[in-house]
């Protein structure tokens, strides 16, 4: 099977000549690279909801594309009609995953791009959002490398390095949250060692972050969630760094679910445990975790998902949330595009947030 | 497909009319219950290393019994050989699985039977060796019912409990060690209610534990292992019980990989943390955990086995340890036939392995 390099391929993008989101289908990787090209406002909220585009970051942009593409051959003489649309299209693809503030906060910042043009026509409107769309784009690439270059400056030449799903390339535009001192260090020659956890049950790590990192050339090597510890016990990891969904005022971090038991294990080891994030995803109206929202999947994603037999009896009960929330006191610091805040977070991430 | 109730098949068992190791293939559950009938040595080697049949106590019964197997056919004329090839199978039997003790320990058990005949012919001394095996089940059976009356004093009606990998009927010849409180609280209306880590890469919790705790219909909820932490978090665990595969005379434990990183959790939200252990499984010449030879198992078990397609890049590398080590200051008690051990262990566990 044909497997181009997954870094030479946009994650996300537009294509401006036919008024199309354009997407690798995550959920076929590392098999298959499958490009999805939509414009169907329930194509879309479905590409988002069954995580063929994932990561907060890259379903932030899939989002700003999508009412784009959505809207695309919406009839210039209809003003008022284009604005309607707009909003409904926007309260739709705001349905399709809960946890992730990216998403609201981009389809916020559309909002924010229309609402600044009141008088103007259908197709000013249309270029508008394209622009912004584009702008939310770049200042994700921007923001990533700014998380990368501070993240770096956490780390030492041969570090041994853990992740948690795919906080990566293939969750952003480029270079990742997680990844980007990853990708930064391997050009500088650092050396690093890359242990990714497989994430069960969507298998991100195995499927996409193993991939991703070994087709850079990194050094990285495929585990079970459960066997962080011991990894981490024989002395071969230096750092974790993870992507978040959604930080808290007190730092609170909902990520995919994992994240809080690899950081309580990183703690009884004394390695520091770094979140990346935008500041995007900082969200200082949410006072802790218990205010974030958690995603409930379904059962079937443990039971017989990517299986060629069910892995256990059709009746059972099976729990699976999506996200868990890593306790402030857990994390060492959180590094966004503008510095690096430590605890107290409720005192050093508002100044970062506001730029 | 028909799917009979797995507690009335009997695990592990010796057919005495054709002189064959009859088991319940554990790589087919849930979907098919499929039993083998083994004599060859080869074959049986492979059912303990392929994990046919697996848990510590169920391996011991089926070496013992292997080793009746393999001997059935030979010469009765031939005593000097009869000795030899004894020592043969068993050592072949013994380097199946290096992690569990009561392999070494049934093995052992069934030299010194034969140790105790010096001028026996093969005919008695065939008769003694399948007594002394159906005594190490007898005995695996009783040990497992007291660990379960000594596991549920530690326990209260409706408690939530927490469990890892299978240590349950299908790892022994009955109850289980993990499972026999849960069996035994079941019987007497104590309402528990059960997760099970579904336990990667094997997945012998979504496979096994849960799926016999449900036939017998114990109130279980499958989780994948990076559900644990939250699992506890939201309070829904008021006990962890796992088994074990080796105990180092310091209280170091080696169990399924994964069992560590369940232990850590357990401190961090205050959760007793409990292994159930036969004193078979309690090895006083191994001073700590650093000392328990830890198996190494392939890669695929990661990227492949089980899926419809690969999970992983082919080329990429994977670690895959089969066991981990619970460091002793992690563990509540140790629960034997015998009672039950609390720290220091180094002092608490002697008197106990002596009965």
């Amino acid at each position: 099977m044909s497997t181009p390099n997954i870094l030479q391929i946009e994650t996300v993008d537009y294509d401006e000549r036919t008024g199309e989101l354009v997407l690798i289908d995550q959920t076929r990787l590392p098999g298959e690279t499958v490009m999805l090209r939509l414009r169907n406002v329930d194509a879309i909220w479905e590409a988002i909801h069954a995580l063929r585009v994932r990561g907060a970051p890259a379903i932030g942009i899939a989002a700003a594309y999508g009412l784009c593409a959505v809207l695309h051959d919406y009839p210039e003489a209809d003003g008022d009609g284009f604005r309607a649309a707009f909003a409904r299209t926007r309260a739709h693809l705001a349905s399709s995953r809960p946890t992730a503030v990216n998403l609201f906060w981009a389809l916020d910042r559309m909002q924010k791009c229309l609402d600044e043009l009141p008088g103007a026509g259908v197709a000013d409107a249309k270029r508008a959002l394209i622009g912004t769309a584009h702008e939310i784009k770049a200042i994700d690439m921007r923001t990533n490398r700014a998380i990368g270059e501070h993240a770096l400056s956490l780390l030492k030449p041969g570090d041994g390095l853990l992740t948690h799903c795919n906080a990566g390339q293939l969750a952003t535009s480029k270079y990742g949250t997680a990844t980007a001192a990853m990708y930064l260090g391997h050009e500088r020659g650092y050396g690093f060692k890359v242990f990714a956890d497989e994430t069960r049950p969507l298998l991100q790590g195995a499927r996409l972050t193993v991939y991703e990192l070994s087709q850079a050339g990194i050094d990285v090597t495929l585990i079970t969630d459960s066997m962080a510890a011991t990894v981490m016990k024989n002395g071969w990891v230096q750092a974790v760094l993870v992507g978040c969904d959604r930080v808290a005022a007190n730092g609170d971090s909902a990520n995919k679910i994992g994240t809080l038991g690899v950081a309580i294990l990183a703690k009884r080891f004394n390695i520091p445990f770094y979140v990346c994030a935008p500041t995007s995803t900082v969200d200082l109206s949410c006072p802790d975790g218990a205010a974030i929202p958690i995603e409930l999947r379904k059962p079937d994603e443990l039971k017989s998902m990517w299986y060629e037999r069910p892995m256990a009896p059709d009746n059972v009960a099976a729990y699976n949330p999506a996200f868990d929330v890593t306790d402030h006191d857990l994390i060492t610091a959180i590094v966004t595009e503008h510095g690096i805040a430590r605890p107290p977070f409720s005192e050093t991430l508002p100044p970062l947030v506001r730029g």
